[in-house]
């Protein structure tokens, strides 16, 4: 049996739950991916609406060498001056086979130094924060670096988009399909409403709404 | 301002985390709602890949008549003959305003009687069961009961777009078209396999081998 590929992701206080499960739940379809969840210290962290506790089953320092990471976002403030943080993602980029991240995932990278002068991808909300990183903002759903080993995706739900192309690259095509199909992902939005472009201004305006508590 | 409306979603040990946080992911961006992850009692459970741990925040007691119910699916056996859950679902869905389920979710409001004689979907793996606990089941995506407040949605991946018609019935369009943009749900899949009929026998041959160590 060859040896499982160890795909890292980081969880984190104030992270938004889906950018990580999204993922998740699609390699984890896949036998040969080994998926550990790590963070400062084991146990819960809470995500960015507070409702939401996950567990950490490893420190950074436990895996410093996966083969994938798998960097989610939410409120990422804190970890782009976190100089562990940072230190852990340029040592584990050394040598992964895959570096990605999901929304505002990509501003640690970016932080980490991994994005200068590369396009890349985030929420759609975060552009700005994302070009203060040294990146080039695109609006496309998944931004590949073939030849720097680098992948972006963009807001939250886009991960799961990312990660069956990452199931494509990592494995094969065949077991991309099968992960779709497990997790029966044939999208059918009730609204098409998913992109910046789509939303009237009294969409606009609820999203405003929505967001203002947690800025 | 108006009573925050309290939605309770189950977790136990053995789930499918994207049957939970895609739902939760679509409700959670909407104030209005007030969400729980209940179960069995407080602290971790594992999830069905054994990879990711999630955090009850609640017992079933301590909800015992939520506005929403989301039921999450995975390995659902043990759930289906559990008095304590059953007499839950029964009790709660006496006063809900919409009792859901996701993927074989739909298998647990079965057990509890309430799908009797109605349609119903879950995970395409899982019709048969379905069928077996009373329930007409039908390969659609989402199936809606207005009268009768039910809601199932299909495998895993189904319960974002379910989430999605979920918030416009709770709240109005607006608001779910404002949470699709939020978190960014432009579905882009760079194939088009999730649905049965659309596996070639070579991806049926891949998902019979990873599905295999799991049954």
């Amino acid at each position: 049996m060859t040896r499982r590929l160890r795909v890292a992701i980081p969880l984190f206080p104030k992270l938004t739950a889906l950018d990580a499960i999204g993922p998740y739940e699609v390699l984890a379809q896949v036998p040969a991916f080994d998926i550990t969840f790590v963070g400062h210290a084991r146990g819960e962290v809470r995500d960015g609406n507070g409702m939401l506790g996950l567990v950490v089953d490893g420190r950074f320092e436990d895996l410093p060498s996966p083969d994938v990471i798998i960097f989610p976002g939410g409120d990422t403030r804190l970890l782009q001056s976190d100089v562990r943080v940072l230190d852990w993602v340029r040592g584990a980029h050394a040598s992964t086979t895959w570096t990605t991240s999901v929304c505002a995932g990509s501003l640690v990278l970016g932080a980490a130094g991994l994005l200068d002068g590369l396009t890349a991808t985030t929420h759609w909300a975060r552009y700005a924060d994302l070009a203060a990183c040294g990146a080039t903002p695109v609006p496309e759903r998944v931004v590949e670096h073939l030849d720097r080993r680098i992948i972006t995706a963009a807001g939250v739900s886009a991960g799961i988009d990312m990660a069956l192309r990452l199931t494509e690259l990592l494995e094969d095509r065949t077991a991309a399909q099968a992960a779709q199909l497990l997790i029966e992902y044939d999208p059918q939005p009730p609204f098409d409403c998913g992109i910046r472009p789509k939303a009237t201004d009294e969409v606009m305006d609820r999203v405003r709404e929505y967001d203002a508590p947690r800025r």
